[in-house]
């Protein structure tokens, strides 16, 4: 049984929030934790990174997602409580000792991450997780401060949830699971702030038929049709804003360019905030990764449109200024033609380290099993009435089709300039034109030669 | 090319419509049939029947889904006529002179529904499409009277577009295919008067993507998932809302209680109004279905409270005061049982004729192709950038998935007083009990017998 | 203290609804109630009547009304029973031992509504009030025997929560006040299905901002403006919806067919269903009443258009196919027009007595205080940080200016056909122009004669 | 006659918009706007900036806002054209030739603006609306490039419809006037990002009944209940938004960082990016101007945080962290308390000129006519059925309640630390006691001197 304890605000603060209407904080230690300056900095760092160059009302950022998260756990603690108190332990329902516990995950769960998160780890080695760990449990952080204030041992517990090794495996799917707080949370949020209306789901009615058991969290056999319809959401989103082929350009163009500043700092004197330059430098520690937001990137990238290198002058005004790639899809036997392509490019006068790429994009929708998957034993159960439980897929054929599947595609990338198709002929370059047979309807093709 | 015309309103004039904003009538002859006696009608015939008694908000009626299928076919060709307008004959796009044929005929697809109209045709051989063609067709309507201002043939014409004999395919299938103005509409509208937030699928990016071509109407390649997520909100609609089985038990009443109503109307002096009194005699005309309308058949039913026929009474009161049956699943196995419960059911005092029923609810989510079927030639063709068609089912893992299939379940209905469990064991009625053997988690199963 | 009890229910019972997403069911007795047949008639009588002809979404009944303010108290209570539970008597707080009472109350407060209440009270002499009062305390309904299984006392009590006599402030003004359960469901209710946006108002910040005192029922300073909103939504509400000019229109057709059939019956073998003839015969009683609805007057209206009486026959077709009269604004000046436009009217051919009316609309939409008036003590209430109240129209100037005053309009009604105006001259009548010569933008007039 | 010209795009491009849900792109010129660099900076620019630290959705830019006016425009423009075309010169309809170039206005008509424009224009003397006049005109940017093709004088118009000097008052009131695309675009968004659903009122009713007339653009009668509900709507966004007590703090905080920081500047070797330290030397040009936005400015705060100026640093701590000051209201007579605050808050170690400040917050909901203002000439009017204009305030008694008055509080700001009440009486502040005496819910008072 836990061993920790928060005071009750006299008076629960309320932040508003369009998604859930108002999130409601009602302990010292969530109210301090959102002052500290480790979770202030989330304000800065948006959400979907570059995919507000495609839907440019998703401008939110980590800040509203992490208070999301938190507000369901809370939502989820408080049905769980009312509906499913444990009497006695073991008998597979909810122990509300847990509730403070679950909340400061759910509200840290991803304070590890940086601007441009993905693309920052390739590059620099920076791990959100571990990076998430230390922030809670390094003595220097005022996370760290004001979780041990509820007990010494508090951060490690917290830690253990958000790593799933803490042993209630209630408290450890509220956070991550196929359906946690935490996608639930960002599903709606996206899909409000993109305006991706079939990204919606019915949060209500799956709060409603949303359950414990022994194992962990599931549904009632009444919100079957509800999670079915989540799991379609998620894959919708994928597939139409997280997969998005320009935001993923302009991902590409991102690497390029930080690739790029790497090779330029070390031979010349680039103007560089002092935060990043422990990046390029290769030296930097967890108060330089934690001066980082999206701010601080484009302050950089907006200095190097004045480079004297050419290249990354150029892939810092195609970010700053949202001129994306061109790209088509490409399977396994047109990966063959890239060499050809990439020469084709070469000719055109752009170097294709820098201004080519592939990038695939491929999400399981849902996994029903798989013993040494990152999602194993994470299958979404449905109870029915005599509390046996079946396994989503079994119940729904939507789910099936994507069970185990993998969504998406893979994509080269390559200036816009080559598919330009100008009408006035003698501007018209054979270069381009050679390279545009290859493409049918954004896909790569082999083509045949003519006979002779 | 057509020959008929149609005055403009000076001034359009504008319903308001809770989910489409606004419904715009801008000519004479769309507000002209609005007025009939016989459009006003469908004010008094619910949408849904008794699917209000599962979700009350259904309260919604078929007037208003008609002016929403019209609203949707005037907003399809002003889109078809500013993007896609025809400029030789032949071109496969979009001739605007056929925009108030089916205007009138959006407006006019349903018209020959009565209350109830399934369990009504299954009684009295009423069939909404013959009736729909008269109401239209016939010299009596004022409907008739008002399209034969527009031209003598234009009463004929916008049948045939309903009866899809029309030659134009774009035309006929704005109205009637897997992905029209009809089924637009009452998913949209059902969704927003259930509360069935799930139904909703992203009808403004479906508008943006339509487009006419040779056969018919299809969608663009950017519209593809936006058409995806339309089938599997139907999908969702059918399964949570169209098919659910409170709803279907109300139905089952209904049908009973008609049935028993027919037999009493013969034997006794059963009090009736006199258009009912028509269709239990089995001589109806027109002018009888026509004074038909959900008020009427309910002050029928609140008569028959007091009826001398103790199971005509007894149903009437289910019916009005929501008594529903309880059901269960049964598949082709378990449906040997079922003499067995009959019997049980009839030692409990009820008659199972009148008590008991079976019904069947499947519904085919997405037909890619069935030659002979109903929706021949209506699968949805989706359009790659050089003009090629895909069909949907190609693309779409959820659309393959469901392709073809049936989804619903067929149940047996009964008496809810059947799966009473008392808990003061001495009013326990060891009948009760022995039927309960034969459910488990909402479904009939066999029942091993004890060993000895 | 209360002395009554009830069981609570083994799992809460949802019901789904557009408005509040959901109506939870925790109590049996509550479940018991809207099984009665007193409560299940509610859902054959619309919310908004004849407003249906000019809101085609209209169509939502007293039923999912009574549902919603039930909802909303049963949240407030929540929300009390949270933030302020009483400690000891006389602290103003909240003593949630009035839960299940004051939710009866909510879920009862309209059940002595009949069909068009307005105008059958006026001409049948039906308070629905004092209706209400006998549905709760008659030995002889449902609703009186579940109420009864609480406690013997308990109808009385419900009753005098209705009747406002019941001695807890905060419980009656949970119901009746400025700002209560009751009409906070109907203005949110009747946007949603009109699809009126303003009638919008911010629910969910009022809830939050709620709280009890000794008097009754008030707001904190920081819900000032979510409770002026919600004023000024009420009055749009008063103004575009409740006071429509055509939904007054048919309601001025509905008075004049009901006192025509009262007078067609006694003279005349009038085709009428048993429960309304009672009333056009001056002779009903609780049981009568209890079966009309709007159904049952449909259903008359529509026998009545082949009455012999050719004014009886024509208002009913007028009234079932929407078919209203003009109008024009006049006040207590140009009120003396009104003989000289009657008799053209009466020249045209239509008894004035039937076809023309005058009908006022006014709504005070806020009152600050009338010691006489039947919202004495009523007003608003706003708590300072330091517990101080300060009215609230002393703190908006919105409501201010609202205060006291009475909006609306007062309306001459007429055959439309007066204002017609035929561009073929040979056909225009002289009458008509005579009677447009008194009409300018909507209003009544003066006519200057003409200088000799 | 407008003598410039477009091309058209051969296919519309379409930007998913959470308010608008799209904004449809149909001239290459528009199109080109948006790739321009001085357009895509406002990406970087928060539309509310520090109001997100109050309300935690509102991170929307200066870029989907100048769309959503883009839009309105071009959808007024449809409407204009559709309904009310000008037959000849002169007849005060809708001439669709300058639809380009409202719509470019609409488009440009914020481009001035920088990261918080308001402390910035106090401060470093940046007057957005000159900036957005030489964005527009002067030939080095790309902005005028693009226009500059339409034709020679084009810049010339867009910039003469922003500075409302061209001469159809139709063209400069569509962007400027009190009910413009500006405004309805920046009240719906600003709802829709912070949740503040009060701040919604009905566009699509607005759309409905907009009209133009010789002076520029009014209402029709149908129509004056949703401008009045936009005049509500606007009034409820400034109290509860725009003038929120803690973003104005942030305010403060900022613009008294800023100051310092160019005291700091010149005393030091302060760390500063190339743009900004332009301005606090004082010598900046546009193209600095134009290198700044958000992101710049906290990554100079961030560097500041580490300045060997305490107060310096402390502020830039202070902003980016969001430790707001506290407030109260004060009028003409608390004023004169303030000397003997500041001295206490100097004891208790605060500079004042950086740790206090007064703000006056206030705004004209409406005006129906002010000779010399800068709104003169702009009062709403609602045109009757004969064509008679009335000014709103005639009609509508809330509006009338807010015309010519301002609304809002005038504000003390001082250090929250003032305010504490620590339960422990041995740390217990004198100075702290001292203060509150003067403060009573949220406002500042006279405290009488004890009696002797």
């Amino acid at each position: 049984m836990p061993n920790f304890h928060s005071n009750r605000l006299a008076k629960e603060v309320v932040l508003r929030d369009p998604v859930h209407e108002y999130i409601h904080i009602e302990d010292q230690v969530i109210l301090d934790i959102l002052k500290t300056k480790e979770f202030q900095r989330m304000r800065r760092i948006k959400q979907l990174g570059p995919i507000a160059y495609v839907f440019p009302g998703a401008t939110h950022t980590r800040f509203e997602h992490n208070l999301g998260v938190y507000e369901l756990t809370r939502r989820i603690c408080n049905i769980f409580a009312k509906k499913y108190p444990s009497r006695r332990s073991g008998d597979g329902l909810w122990d509300d000792n847990n509730r403070l516990l679950v909340e400061c995950a759910g509200l840290l769960h991803d304070i590890g991450h940086g601007p441009y998160s993905h693309t920052f780890e390739h590059l620099f080695g920076t791990d959100h997780e571990k990076i998430g760990q230390k922030i809670i449990m390094d003595p220097s952080t005022d996370i760290n401060r004001v979780l041990s204030q509820v007990s010494p041992n508090f951060p490690g517990l917290v830690a253990s949830v958000i790593a799933k090794t803490y042993p209630n495996p209630q408290v450890v799917k509220m956070i991550s699971s196929q359906a946690d707080a935490d996608r639930m949370d960002y599903l709606k949020r996206d899909a409000y702030f993109t305006g991706v209306t079939y990204g919606e789901f019915d949060l209500s009615r799956i709060l409603q038929e949303i359950r414990p058991y022994s194992d962990g969290i599931c549904f009632t056999m009444a919100g079957m049709h509800a999670v079915e319809d989540y799991i379609v959401s998620r894959y919708q989103m994928y597939q139409q804003v997280y997969f998005h082929r320009v935001g993923r350009s302009m991902e590409v163009i991102l690497q390029h360019l930080l690739e790029r500043a790497k090779i330029a700092y070390q031979q010349s004197n680039l103007p560089v905030t002092p935060s990043l330059a422990k990046f390029l430098a290769g030296n930097w520690d967890l108060t330089d990764y934690l001066k980082l937001d999206d701010g601080v990137m484009e302050t950089n990238f907006s200095m190097w449109t004045k480079s004297s290198d050419p290249i990354l002058a150029d892939l810092s005004k195609r970010y700053l200024f949202r001129q994306p790639l061109a790209s088509v899809c490409i399977d396994e036997e047109t990966k063959s033609l890239l060499p050809k392509l990439k020469t084709l490019i070469k000719q055109a006068g752009f170097d294709p380290n820098y201004y080519t790429d592939t990038n695939s994009a491929f999400d399981e929708p849902y996994d029903a099993y798989k013993p040494s998957g990152k999602n194993a034993n994470s299958q979404i159960e449905i109870m029915q009435n005599d509390g046996q439980l079946i396994e989503l897929s079994q119940l729904s054929p939507l789910v099936r089709s994507l069970n185990g599947t993998l969504q998406g595609d893979e994509r080269f990338f390559f200036p816009k300039v080559m598919m330009s198709n100008n009408l006035e002929p003698q501007i018209f370059d054979p270069l381009y034109q050679k390279f545009q047979r290859y493409v049918k309807n954004g896909t790569l093709r082999y083509i045949r030669k003519p006979k002779k």
